[in-house]
């Protein structure tokens, strides 16, 4: 494996050249909640090197912001391989049924993505609006409507007006060229505070194949706004059932292991793009093909990259909290406490008031219905043991311990001591600034 | 039926007040996190009459506090039975386990609940503090250690030292007299901001019986604070089983209908004795008997009455909400839905912001994981429609719905449209207040 870039990315040098990469001051005042880069984001952001197959650009439609590009095009060479995972919200948005509708049988030549409203519970609306964006996309880059996919974030229940895309369409198929990444990461923003960007490379035979991916968080600029949407892009040649099996089985272990409020939006999005460019890519037909396993690693890396940055950007965080659960009786059950400690409203503000608060964290493992036992219970803050079989840990250091607390990374663990099951979540602390951003817009 | 408490009580003439009835000064300034009163409690307090067979006290024990009364003693007359639902976490507390062990056999003589400690997640220790306590208030009582009912509330962790009610002891059993019930409500909280009192008469047969409540809320003072302990109290005849079976029945739509943040305590305990001592009180021996068709109305508006009053002193709580949802295919689909928008903290903040955000109402029902159709989906803040079949209502005036979020009550309703399932709980809004009692307390 080579290229990966490592899974806690630092990718920016320190706060004011973040804001000046990306999220200065192109938003209106009325729009922005908070202006300020989280102090979690990473130092340095990656050099993304074009995707053979792959043209982006973006634009202004005006979709809600002013000043600010917020729509990206992305067009696919022919031949190029779509595979997407969508949210469970049984309240979808129109776009994630236009992509669920459209994914088996699509040539997959465009990708239409908008910031400023997410075309959700706009009923016929909303399905017009995909139809009406689809067709002038398709209309543009010479393909069919159903060949173009879409996603939208932003406001949820008011009507997308796509109206907007047309003045817009023709320029974004002209310009659009290879790399732009990072351009692609800032159009889809809404208060994410810095762009999420991520690439790796790896050998499929002899083919060195390029991954690179862009995601934004679940950030609130206006009310109804909470989506992760993520998109990723490689010039190896993979059939489109190889590369759901490989985007499903990769999700699972990032995507699907970030937690920030543990509310689902009802727009998440993750879509990979296969063009098959790369030169002299074999031709992958089975996820389970050998040729496949550094790729599998480069895949992993890159989500899990993204899906940190998602935690590091969380509204409102000044920790990034790992929650590693192990001796649960199964892998899932060890998953479902780790999410239980992770969206505990209780153990989030001990960790953003820098408490080593094991009895809240005793109290999830009690809540998540899962097979414990308060007296073989042990709990880990920062490495450091503070809780023992049940008992508070006889070492127990206070001093020691705050000090751990002080990090802006903080490592939770819990063991449970009842079998192999192991599992690891992210998640962030919950401020008062979560509740300004999403609570004192009115006010 | 009749002397009934109204479920929506009004105890409090005003906030002043209430702090002169209760919570005003007897709490050390170091241990207070938030010495205003709840603007949502009653305005009025009842009048909590005497119920034969139950004799009260409390005492300063200095578990944690100073100056305040941290200790109940409540002494039943011989023949009471006793019912109990516990919390269902897979950590209880020492005492929460020692009242199952108990409850089938106890002759139910004594209770004994503090305050500043809850005995939870401390081991061996805590067995040892739960039979030391037991054995010391019953050689003052006179009966069985086994005869002893035992409840906890305050820190997490750390071993009670259960010695210092070794010199309150006696003087409770030789003080405990009828009434008391509000200075009893009074020695078992934490953070509340008000005593949580209710009381109701019924008749069976040709007795009439009184029946009255006391409850603390989730209420953090100290770093691990978080548990809903309850206590009803009846002069009523009525077997154990029976008992049992009704507290059973009434708690599905009452406590456990409320939720402040999703978190459930290790030590949440609801109990209820029943002396039979009312005057020509008939024996009942079966839930199912018709003579207590009154008992369970009355009953049940004591425990409604006593588990708003915990929502409306949830912590930074400064709006009641009351979430309706019907047209669910079923009763327990209908709860989940309720439970999964009344846990959300992105409707609870906008709630907090006074923002009529159905798209999070629509959000929280999609992650609910029940059954729902985006597209019939209608929404009511405050009675009034703001969504309608899967999109904004037509009608939608903005001045009319901020002028209804402005108001401490919310009600908000959403009907799904698929069957005839329906259900109601109790929440309130998520304020920086709450982050303030549960993250602030170390910076």
């Amino acid at each position: 494996m080579a290229g990966l870039v490592p899974a806690i990315g630092v990718f920016y040098a320190d706060a004011s050249e973040a804001a000046d990469a990306g999220t200065k001051p192109d938003m209106t005042t009325e729009n922005v909640m908070s202006t300020a880069v989280s102090p979690l984001a990473p130092a340095t952001i990656p050099d993304m090197p074009a995707v053979s197959g792959v043209r982006l650009a973006t634009a202004e439609a005006g979709i809600r912001y002013a000043g600010r590009t917020d729509v990206l095009l992305a067009l696919f060479d022919p031949g190029t391989t779509a595979a997407g995972v969508f949210t469970r919200s049984k309240c979808p948005s129109a776009p994630v049924e236009w992509c669920r509708a459209h994914l088996k049988t699509s040539k997959t030549r465009v990708l239409v993505v908008n910031s400023g409203n997410a075309n959700a519970f706009t009923g016929k609306t909303g399905r017009d609006a995909c139809k009406f964006t689809a067709q002038i996309a398709a209309h543009a880059a010479g393909c069919k409507p159903g060949d173009v996919f879409l996603a939208s974030t932003g406001v949820i229940g008011e009507p997308l007006k796509a109206q907007a895309f047309e003045g817009v369409m023709g320029g974004l198929v002209a310009r659009a060229q290879p790399g732009e990444f990072l351009a692609a990461a800032r159009a889809i923003m809404t208060t994410d505070t810095f762009p999420k960007v991520a690439t790796a490379t790896a050998k499929i035979g002899k083919a060195r194949v390029a991954i690179n991916g862009i995601a934004k968080g679940a950030g609130m600029i206006a009310p109804d706004m909470a989506t992760m949407l993520s998109f990723i892009f490689t010039d190896a040649a993979i059939s489109a059932s190889a590369l759901q099996a490989l985007l499903k089985d990769s999700v699972t272990d990032t995507f699907n292991a970030v937690t920030i409020d543990g509310d689902t939006s009802t727009s998440d999005t993750l879509m990979m793009f296969a063009t098959g460019r790369a030169a002299a890519a074999p031709r992958i037909a089975r996820a389970s093909d050998p040729r496949l396993k550094e790729f599998k690693k480069a895949l992993h890396s890159v989500l899990a990259s993204l899906s940190e940055q998602v935690a590091r950007d969380g509204e409102g965080a000044r920790k990034l909290v790992e929650i590693v659960v192990e001796g649960a009786v199964s892998k899932v059950s060890a998953r479902r406490i780790a999410m239980s400690i992770a969206n505990s409203p209780l153990v989030k503000t001990a960790i953003a008031g820098e408490d080593a608060n094991w009895g809240r964290v005793v109290m999830a493992v009690g809540k998540a219905g899962e097979p414990a036992d308060r007296d073989k219970l042990s709990i880990w803050f920062g490495g450091i043991r503070v809780a023992h079989k049940g008992a508070r840990d006889p070492g127990y250091d206070e001093a020691t311990v705050s000090a751990a607390m002080k990090k802006p990374e903080i490592s939770l663990k819990v063991a449970l001591g009842l079998g192999k099951g192991r599992d690891r979540v992210l998640t962030c602390d919950l401020t008062k600034e979560y509740i300004a951003i999403n609570g004192d817009y009115r006010s």
